[in-house]
C-alpha cells in the first residue's frame, strides 16, 4: 500500500539524497548498524539518507520522534536490530513516517538533526542483527534449470521445484558484512577421473547473486504462518552473496546437500531495505501455462513478486576494469518472500526476529541473466572473457566481486540497495 | 588422561550417588541449567550428583571454590553455559577437580553444600546454551548402509562416506529440551504412485538415536582446527533425538538435502557429560580392511572412539508397556567428535562456544542396533511388534520415545547420560 512516504516529489534537506542515481533518497530509508571506520566506538543503528547516515541514537536523544514511533526509533538505534525487527509492521511504518517527515525539505527539526548526520564515507558497518538461523532457498527456476542442465540434463528441473520453495539450512556464524575478506577455502574434492579425493584450495570458487530477507516477528514452535499474513513477518531485504566452492559441493553433497561448500563465508550488504520502501515495485507473479496451482498453504491472491534489478560485477586484481557478469531481476523468482516464510513455518518450525533467509541465486530467462559462474561458464566449459581480456571459469585470488541492487519505475523514486563487496584472498 | 576424579573407589556424601545403576555418581559431574518445576525462578547452572543437583550459584556464593576453579564455577552457574564452554579444557578440568573434592565423602564443606542441593525430581531444565548453529552429521556407516539399502540398493554406501564426515546444517531455533512436546508436523509429501503432492500431517514420523556435542572454544572465521587439538574444542556430550518426517524428506530433499523434514523439533537431554568424564571409555577406531587412510587433515594417532551405550524405547499411549527399539554403541561410528570438529573448520568455517553438533543416527552392525524406525521397519515394509502386541512402522500420536545413554566398563564407575524424552502430539 502506498502512502505519503512513497511520494516521488518529496525532497530531503540532505542535498545528496536528490542526486540522480542516488541509492538512498528520502523514499528509501533503509536500516543498518555502523560506527566510525577503524574506531572502537560502540556500534549503533542508523538510516541511510543520500551520502549520509542519520545516527538514530543521536536523533532519539534530541527527542524528535512522535509517541507512535518512539519505541521503534529506540530499537532502531541499537547495535543489533533484532528488537526493531520483533516490533512488526505497524511500528516500522510509524518510524518510517516520522523519518520521512523529519528528513523532508522544510522540516523544522532539520537544524537539530543535521548534527546527527554521519558521512557514509567514514563509516564501517556490522551485520545488522544477531542472526539466529540462516536458511538459503532455491527460488529461481532459471537458476534451477541452468544448474540442472549441467548436472542432470535428462531431468533439469526437478519434479518438486514448482510445488515447494526448496531450501536448506546455512551457517549463521559465517555471515559477514560487505567488505569482509573471503579467504579461498580448503576442501575435499575428487576430480572426475580420480580414484580418490584430495584436500586443498578449491579450484571452483563461485559467487551467487542473491537477496537476503531479515525476519521480523517470529512464530512459536509448533505454529504456522499464514500465507496471507506472511509478509508481516519480513522486516526487509539486503543483497547477499552466497560464496560457493563448486568442486567441494560436487563431492560432498550426496546425500545431505551442500555443507562445507557454502559455510565458509556468506556476505551481505549493510543496508536493509524495508518491504514498505519496496511497495511501488510489486509485479505479478511469474507463472507459466502448465504451472501447477499452489497447494492451499502457499496460495494467496495477495502475493506478488518484486521487481528488484540485480547485478554482479567482477574487478580483477590490481583494481583493473570491472566487468558486469550478471544482470537480472528478482521478478523472475518462482517463489517470493511470502512463500518462503509460509513454507518455512508450515511444519511448526519457529522463526525468530533477525533470522536471515536467502533467496538462492537469481537468474533470468535470457543470456546474461545467469547469477553465478557455474551457469555463466557452464562449470568451466565456456570460460567468460573479462573487459581486460583475461578469462574466468571461476574466481581467482585477488578478484573483487560486487553485487548491486535497485528498483526503478516511471513515476517512482529510485530505491537502491547499495552494494555487497568481497575480495578473494589466497588460501591459508 | 585419567586422574583422581576418575577413581572408581571415590564416594560422595550425597548417598544417592552410590546407588547401583545411578547415572550421576561422583565420577560424572555433568553440567546443566535448571530451576524449580513450573516456577518463574531464574534459570541457573548446576551439576548432577545422585538424585540431586548442586546449585552452582548457591555453591559459589559459599566461597568454596579454589582460585583455579573460581571463574569456571561462576560461568557454570549462569543461565546459559556459553561462557563456561568458551573457557576451555584447563578451566573445565579445574572445576571438575574442585567439584570432585567438594562432593567427596569426608569433604569439610559437605555441611555447607548440603544446603545447595536441589532435588532433580523437582527440577525443570532449559537448553543449556544459546546454540548459535546446529550441525548434524552422518557418522554411522551402519545407518548409512541400512538407509542406503532402502533408497539406492545398487550403491548403498556412497563413495564419499569413508573419506569425510558428511554433514548438513540443522535448525538451532527448534532445539528443545527433553520433555518438550513434539507436535506431528504438517508437510508436503508425494505418494510413490501419485501425480501430485499433498500437504498434511506426516505419515512417517521417526526418531533418530543420536548424541549431541556442545562446542567449547571456537575458531575465528578463516582459520582451521587441527585434528590433534580438535577435542579441546568439545565441551561435552548429550543425547539427541533428531525427529524426522520421512515422507517429507523423500519429496523435498533433491537437490539440497533435508530441510522441513527435520527442523520442526530436535530434542536434547538436559545434562552435558564432559569429555573428561568419558575418558575411561575410549576404544580404538572401528576400521575395516579396505578402509582408505584418512586424508592428513583428518589423520591423528590420538583420535579414538567412545564406547557409549545407547538405547531407544517406545512407550505407547496410555503409559503402556515400553518396548526397546534400539540398542547400540557410539563405538561403531566411523567418524568421531574430533573428526567432526576438524572437518567442520577445515574450510575456515568459524565454530562458536555453544554450537551443537549431532552425530547422526547411531546404528550398529547387528540386528536390533538400528537407530531409527526407517531402518527397523524397512520404511514400513516390516512393521515392528511392540511389547503390548501393537505394531509400528512409524510413530503414532501419543507415543513417547525415550533415549538412554551410559558407559560401563569393569573397574570404572558408571557414567550415565540420563534420558531424552519426547511425546508425540497430534498435528495441529
Amino acid at each position: 500500500m502506498l502512502n505519503e512516504t512513497h511520494d516521488p516529489s518529496l525532497h530531503s534537506w540532505v542535498a545528496s539524497a536528490q542526486v540522480p542515481g542516488c541509492d538512498f533518497p528520502l523514499q528509501n530509508l533503509p536500516h543498518g548498524v555502523f560506527r566510525r571506520q577503524g574506531s572502537s566506538e560502540p556500534w549503533r543503528g542508523g538510516v541511510a539518507i543520500g551520502d549520509a547516515i542519520l545516527d538514530l541514537a543521536a536523533a532519539h536523544a534530541q527527542g524528535v520522534f512522535s509517541a507512535a514511533a518512539d519505541s521503534a526509533a529506540q530499537a532502531a538505534s541499537a547495535a543489533s536490530l533484532n528488537r526493531l525487527m520483533a516490533l512488526g509492521p505497524a511500528a516500522w511504518s510509524a518510524l518510517r513516517l516520522d523519518l520521512s517527515r523529519l528528513l523532508r525539505e522544510g522540516a523544522p527539526q532539520a537544524l537539530q538533526l543535521r548534527a546527527c548526520l554521519f558521512p557514509q564515507a567514514q563509516a564501517e558497518y556490522a551485520v545488522p542483527a544477531r542472526i539466529g538461523d540462516y536458511t538459503d532457498f532455491f527460488t529461481s527456476q532459471y537458476h534451477a534449470l541452468n544448474a540442472g542442465r549441467i548436472f542432470q540434463p535428462q531431468n533439469a528441473l526437478l519434479p518438486n521445484f514448482k510445488w515447494l520453495p526448496i531450501g536448506y539450512h546455512g551457517r549463521a556464524s559465517s555471515v559477514a558484512i560487505s567488505g569482509s575478506a573471503v579467504r579461498r577455502p580448503q576442501g575435499q574434492t575428487r576430480a572426475p577421473d580420480a580414484a580418490t579425493p584430495q584436500f586443498g584450495p578449491t579450484q571452483k570458487l563461485d559467487y551467487e547473486l542473491e537477496l537476503g530477507v531479515f525476519v521480523g516477528p517470529g512464530n512459536p514452535r509448533g505454529t504456522a504462518i499464514d500465507i496471507d499474513a506472511a509478509e508481516q513477518h519480513a522486516f526487509g531485504l539486503c543483497l547477499l552473496n552466497d560464496w560457493s566452492a563448486r568442486d567441494v559441493q560436487a563431492w560432498e553433497s550426496m546425500p545431505l546437500g551442500p555443507f562445507m561448500a557454502k559455510n565458509f563465508t556468506t556476505s551481505i550488504s549493510p543496508w536493509i531495505i524495508t518491504l514498505e520502501a519496496l511497495a511501488p515495485f510489486r509485479v505479478p507473479l511469474p507463472r507459466e501455462a502448465g504451472d501447477p496451482a499452489a497447494l492451499p498453504y502457499l496460495q494467496s491472491t495477495q502475493v506478488q513478486a518484486l521487481d528488484i534489478q540485480l547485478e554482479a560485477w567482477l574487478t580483477p586484481p590490481g583494481a583493473g576494469q570491472a566487468t558486469r557478469l550478471s544482470r537480472t531481476s528478482y521478478r523472475h523468482a518462482h517463489w517470493t518472500v511470502a512463500h518462503m516464510l509460509a513454507h518455512h513455518a508450515s511444519n511448526g518450525c519457529n522463526l525468530q526476529p533477525g533470522d536471515l533467509l536467502g533467496t538462492g541465486t537469481q537468474s533470468g530467462p535470457t543470456n546474461g541473466e545467469q547469477g553465478c559462474l557455474l551457469e555463466l561458464s557452464q562449470d568451466g566449459r565456456t570460460p567468460i572473457i573479462l573487459a581486460d581480456g583475461s578469462q574466468r571459469s571461476y574466481l581467482q585470488d585477488g578478484d573483487t566481486l560486487t553485487l548491486h541492487g535497485w528498483c526503478e519505475r516511471p513515476g517512482q523514486a529510485r530505491i537502491g540497495f547499495g552494494s555487497c563487496v568481497g575480495s578473494v584472498l589466497a588460501a591459508a
